[in-house]
């Protein structure tokens, strides 16, 4: 299919290692290297300009690699002084996500909510206004399936081509390039920034049409959350009944149920530490939006609606920043 | 330490790899045979003869672990024609738990609830009436505290050593000799024993005081079957919204809260398929058990109370029997 | 306040029992008429035309009650065969909303959920094209905050005033006139209808800004939908255990927990019989919103959450259209 | 059935309303008066002697009105203190529960717990010491099943007549003569006692056989600690949301879910004030209790485990002490 945006694009990815839809890349990421345009190293070629909007906890980590991988960025953050660090190491500013996305082939973007991943796609001076035929977007944040929807249909407006792309990771695997792309919308895009995402990421996979990224990601996060919710619950009982919950920890690491998560936040969590990877409010917030998809097709999810109720007790006891293995809290006498 | 039992054993452990309270030894499982007494093979000498009490899902395939590695095993099961398969195999058969104990050195028991377990312990022809000084029982199944004390009384009025040693691991671990125990009680016990262990599992602790063991079974067991349901949720959410449920369990592989269960178990659960590993009942008298450990320290566990409710869902529609992943049934439309 | 529209009214309501904003008028029932403009019946004046949108298991005896009170009633539905009743007793019929609007003083609407409610009045022949100055809409749906926020502007921005009124209360206390509003809006509104709602009411409340109508009925509606799932959760435990559920309902209504609902509702329910008076996808519609409103505010509402996900399971096990107190057989075995 | 205790108690009680096993008898209480043996007031005769083990919250209330109605009662209490004024009324006083029982006709107990119930019936000096033919014992306390039974088989290997008879009510209805009476065992001890219940209460079912009694109360409990957590949602919410609680209040009141217990807890509550009616580790107690009973029937009650963990986490903020009503606390912000 040739799309009209992928002329400019000229992409060639000869060392995808299968022709799966999906791609397991972590090695990949040592050797590539973003070159400007029409330049060729190791068969790869990258969109020439690259946006990327928001540079919170994991949209600068995000762009960081990017940067140092060779690619020619440009940044955009509501609070500008966000953009500095990535700016003093050669990346390009402009004032709005309409600028960005109007300076460059592809742009990125990775917001809190689906209302600001909205608001930066669609309103005012967003990037919509920037988009054109052979330009694409694509939106690596986490949002409901309808804002997804909605940012595709203001994106194609203009033109332009989308692909919703939220990620499964959090603060460390986007400083490490270890990131899960849970891709949807259009393929051609999906093929340009392939590289982009393997450059980030371990991992990335296409599931059609738009939502199905969103609902896949919204799903795995609704896992998480109600997983940490009971994980916080046998570290509190374990303690109470004079185990050490450091050894339920490698108990479990040991165990069918062992999963990184659990040995990597339990210590700190031994420890009431919550240094934030992945704010709590967030994960509360992917809770509701994925309460919300069940409710849309009245799949009851009762361990997932406790573990939600939970997260609000942290957040009204003011732990909405922290790092969401801080729900332990809500489970703690005063 | 020198206890009356261990004069009759004379247990060296020489290969032991560390001097800390736990030992990964799946290589050990390979090359290490059981001796008739005051034999001596690579520095490893067993307890001369091994009783086995209790042959289900569980016990048959662990006593034929010991068998196997040249054990000289006594068995003794309710339904006696379960013990033949090992019989025929070259293991030796007693009437009653008494007499099974009356004839070995250490016995172990695994039984599938605690009444079982005390019955087989402390009833009119239980386990306990055949131990004596010298001797060692040693209880795998997961029980209450209560009960593991119980039995522990009764073990040391006749002067016998116990230890508590339930295992984390369902059939295929007890096949492979890849189970966890958690084991509290008698430490020369545990040294004695941890040869025995090392033949059936992976990993083993030491835990301390009789009801460690069990508590943290408990533990691990009530994460277990929360996260049971969370996934269950996920993946008839996946379904219902369009997306194929292999993929999610594909992408849960690949991210932090990968664990080996979900991958093992999550194929045959999206084929409404639940061969029995780990029977439903089990699995919510586990919970029910971890949801009282947790009322008598007054811990608040509210998603293990929810989980619970959808075990007890699962059973009232005839599924206790099936694996314990048949839980995703109680989510289901009818 | 001299709003234009209550220039062509002329409502006094003299007969009021108290100054507060409420009033307890059930035995005002029994001999208010309803007369046509201008007309003075003890001291109570209504307005000379009045309008009803939705005439499903709610609206048709609401509207029937204010055509037996002698009102000029207009109706419509979207499938109007279910006018023919009311058509025939003497109301008046219109082919749209915006026609039952424009030819009314006032005009009530029932519809079923936000989006019925939405489209009835904002939609493209809808009641707000009927608005002027003079008229008001009064909203007696349950719908969440805002939907009821944006209806009110729909009618404004026509000239008119606005009134939500969600009612509590069902099938019966709608046919004998003793539902309850909890209105909020324009007050003189509020005033003017009064007599209108003390036909079909036996209480009202006045609330202040719209928005508090609809999130206290979903207050009360949360509460509702939770009690019926413990009490059914009760009736079941106390019919497992050998005892007759008839008399928990019995002793239920001696004690301190007693309420209404559960003596009407509970001996149909022990007979597994549940003649439709709330239907049980709309009490997991307010529950939905509620939970959505406690969202709003981080408020948690574990209860709720629970329950909400034991109606979804009575919805796929296709009782939507059942009484909500089919929700006890989300509970029983299959 | 001619017991051999029924002998010496002689009792008649033409006043009885109905032939049914219940009786409302809130008119009884204020006419009848106890008279000593033999004697006959209105065609009542009691036991000639009453004993009372327990005088706590209700305790103390109960045999206050059995006192005040001319009945010659010996009390008891583990802290003596709290006999004290009632000794000063009159009251006779033993020094142990089997004193007591030796003492009377018919002992009463109403303890804390099961277990103190237990050690008050069948410990070294309990009142099954005390039982022999003729004599009966009522159990009022809210215990369980297990419980209940095994202090009758005590009493009755002693000779003696027992019934269990747990309350609903707390200590407004003890002390107004309000309570409920749920018994079963012994058919003519619960006629001979009849008078005194109804001294005590305003309405006495019979269930049949032991252990239906405290089946019953620990269901209208369960269903009473559930409604609690959802009225505290609902009040917490209503005040988030900017709407008056108490208004809240009073639309429930006058609606089908009205129950006295919310137009009696609810104004406190609003002011965070829980004076003391029904301490909520009694009410935490119960739902415990509760959930064994499901679990022992397998019947799923997912809305009695979450209102359970909510009962959990007020106790761990240290309000066991508390009116059950604190529960709200666990659904604030700390």
């Amino acid at each position: 299919m040739a799309m009209p945006w992928s002329f400019s694009l000229q992409v060639t990815v000869p060392s995808l290692k299968s022709p799966t839809s999906y791609n397991q890349c972590s090695s990949f990421n040592t050797n590539v290297r973003c070159q400007s345009a029409n330049e060729m190293i190791q068969g790869v070629e990258f969109p020439s300009r690259v946006g990327f909007l928001g540079l919170g906890i994991m949209g600068s980590p995000m762009a960081l690699n990017l940067l140092r991988s060779g690619c020619d960025i440009t940044v955009w953050n509501r609070t500008k002084s966000k953009c500095d660090p990535l700016i003093s190491l050669g990346a390009k500013y402009e004032a709005s996500p309409a600028e960005v996305a109007s300076a460059c082939n592809v742009t990125f973007a990775m917001l809190a909510d689906p209302e600001s991943a909205f608001d930066v796609a669609c309103g005012p001076n967003g990037a919509a206004k920037g988009m054109a035929p052979g330009k694409g977007y694509v939106d690596v944040s986490t949002v409901d399936c309808v804002t997804s929807k909605s940012i595709c249909k203001h994106v194609k407006d203009r033109g332009g081509a989308f692909l919703e792309a939220p990620v499964s990771g959090s603060k460390k695997p986007a400083e490490d390039g270890q990131l899960i792309f849970l891709t949807a919308g259009d393929k051609p895009l999906y093929d340009t920034v392939g590289p982009l995402l393997d450059i980030m990421g371990k991992f990335r996979l296409y599931l059609g049409e738009v939502g199905n990224g969103a609902a896949m990601k919204l799903i795995v996060n609704m896992i998480m959350g109600s997983m940490m919710a009971t994980f916080s619950e046998g570290l509190l009982l374990s303690e109470k009944v004079g185990l050490d919950p450091n050894t339920l920890v490698e108990v479990i690491s040991q165990s069918a149920i062992g999963a990184p998560m659990f040995s990597v936040k339990g210590p700190p969590m031994v420890k009431s530490q919550y240094p934030t990877a992945f704010p709590l409010k967030h994960q509360q917030k992917d809770l509701r939006l994925g309460l919300s998809l069940a409710e849309s097709v009245s799949q009851p999810v009762p361990i997932a609606a406790v573990a939600n109720e939970l997260y609000k007790v942290a957040k009204s006891r003011g732990l909405s920043e922290e790092d969401f293995s801080a729900v332990i809290e809500a489970l703690k006498g005063s």
